[in-house]
């Protein structure tokens, strides 16, 4: 019997709730039933994210709400600053820059997170910037910024303050309005526990005022079409929406409320707190400092020795167990463990135990069950 | 109880193992099972399309997908004739110009098909047009344009022949290859009995030539990039894929290679004669002629003193017959039957029954029983 225990950062286990609602009868995006569950799903949305703004979905993955947000809240030639701390601020760059905006980008060591100050900088030394973008919680290096002190360090009024969220929605904190967020992007398939193919983003009535201020470039991602449909008495999309995403969605956002998101933020913590002790219990070390590290993933840097293709490539076919490998600059270097999600001390345990055999399997001596017992001091002191 | 039988355009119902098929335990896009289900999947849709071109999937619904052809084939002021048969085509119109294109359209009176000759006068009279593009089967009016006569009026090497098939993949029959096609949008939603999210492009070498052309203006949409890691030893896509769209698309195209394509573009055949004749056999009339009709869908011409929202409402409420309303110029003056994908002659046999028994309730004199009665006589002569 091969069972697999998912591990990447996403897309996540969905749980079997959600994945059958997906398998409900489809229904007519035009009609009652529809208006219904669109409207209990941005509501929920709306809950998560702690807004009163607005929130539309679209059929896409993450990247597509990215691209979404830069068309609509850019026009070609306005001038943004981009925080690069790894692939995901990386790849938010690009798509502003193939979509004509002027990017600057303040580059951070991979592993580390965004200083507040160095966004002030750059704000201070070019008054033309019309936008800060920061990836909330890069998945590339497993570090969480601090997005309130980060808008503190915003302090021009007419900047908007755009935030990739898509690996944290659902699993870390995000209070969009007492964090002044103009534009929240996230994605289905990670902390919301929903199959890939939905992209959310979230906006303040500052980011409405500069989207009707934004020549049109897409008929596809027109936050303009999507506010007048999904604003209808029944409400609807424009286009074609991804009806059994949304059932699926729908089932896991009121597991998420039913398990109340406070406990379902503190989950994720204990879980990167096991994860963290529990790899240092077999001397390996997070690559992120403690005080910034995510609660969706740890990145755990290789020692010297052990190849990272052979030791996935172990845990997957001889342990069920699917973990990551590093991107970019720190492809081979690291791997990465996701605990986001549909994810309990279980699965984190199953990973442990997996990766303490895998390296033995691989002839590295590891001290087998330490990374294990390390991880159940920190299941144990909980509550 | 209530059952309601989804007789819309699309979406349309999703066969119950296509839908649990998408509840199946989500995957690590980056492994090889991914790899494998990916290459299935575009290995079937070029059986369906009939070529040997590159089949591209994108999480999207069918729109994002004229889009992505839109920015993928047409720099910014390329000169692209569009031929305007209904809704899908103005859509496709609007899209081209907002991302730049600068359209010639040709009108066609709505109900009626495209006249090849028209293309050939246009393409004539403007020789800096380097793209055309057709819907193939026009969803808002229930008619099928004549892509093979349309390609032969294209006689320009240097012209790219552009189709959307969003409503017509896996129902009516489509040979790319043989017919001269340079570049096919399809949507998983309609013929191929998936849930809402895919959009298929399938591309001729002469498309990938002007692809490595055209100004790079899209990340998410990036068809060079989506080739590269389609092609990949194990296929991937850039970013994240719809996996569990994937899934339920890969059951329902072998639900239809198991049909046999050909019997399943009869089958659809068969049930448009049925619904055209189960209407006229209650004095009512399509709009479009016999020769052009859509094998998907049927627009009927609503009698004077029949209220299109009465009757929608109605066949709903009373009896869960989902039809669809007109669109555009004709809203409030069609209905439109959708007979396409999951749909049998019982569906067929259901909706006339309904449209009988609401015409009655709504006050007005109908032959019960004829219009099924006319439909059986179809459905009796097959075979």
């Amino acid at each position: 019997m091969e069972r697999q225990c998912l591990m990447i950062p996403g897309p996540t286990p969905v749980p079997v709730g959600a994945a059958l609602a997906g398998a409900q009868p489809m229904i007519n995006h035009r009609g009652p039933e529809f208006g219904a569950l669109l409207s209990e799903v941005t509501g929920s949305l709306a809950r998560v994210l702690v807004t009163h703004g607005t929130v539309l979905v679209f059929p896409a993955s993450g990247t597509g709400g990215m691209e979404a947000s830069a068309v609509n809240l850019l026009s070609p030639g306005d001038k943004v600053l981009v925080a690069v701390a790894g692939e995901f601020g990386s790849r938010f760059a690009e798509i502003l820059r193939v979509t004509g905006a002027q990017v600057s980008t303040i580059e951070v060591e991979w592993g580390t997170r965004v200083d507040p100050a160095a966004i002030r900088a750059a704000l201070e030394s070019d008054p033309a910037i019309r936008a800060v973008v920061v990836t909330h919680n890069e998945t590339s290096t497993g570090v969480t910024m601090d997005l309130a002190s980060i808008r503190r360090a915003i302090v021009r009024e007419d900047v908007l303050f755009i935030v990739d969220a898509i690996s944290s929605m659902g699993a870390i904190q995000l209070h969009q309005d007492e964090w002044g967020i103009d534009a929240v992007v996230g994605g289905s398939q990670k902390g919301l526990m929903t199959p890939p193919g939905l992209a959310m983003i979230s906006l303040s009535p500052k980011a409405w005022d500069k989207v009707e201020r934004t020549t049109r470039r897409s008929v596809y991602w027109d936050f303009m079409a999507a506010r007048k449909f999904f604003e209808r008495p029944t409400a609807q999309t424009p286009y074609t929406p991804a009806v059994s995403l949304l059932y699926s969605l729908r089932e896991s956002l009121r597991m998420l409320e039913s398990e109340g998101l406070e406990n379902v933020y503190r989950r994720h913590r204990m879980l990167a707190r096991a994860v963290r002790a529990g790899v240092r219990g077999i001397g390996l070390e997070p690559l992120a400092p403690d005080d910034c590290a995510s609660s969706t993933v740890t990145a755990v840097k290789l020692p010297d020795g052990v190849d990272a293709k052979s030791l996935l490539s172990t845990l997957r076919k001889e342990y069920g167990v699917v973990i990551a490998g590093g991107q970019g600059s720190l492809s081979g270097r690291i791997i990465r463990i996701g605990h986001v999600g549909n994810v309990s001390w279980q699965e984190v345990v199953v990973s442990l135990s997996a990766i303490e055999m895998a390296l033995a399997k691989l002839g590295r001596s590891v001290d087998r069950g330490a990374s294990v017992a390390a991880a159940e001091e920190v299941f144990m002191a909980r509550g």
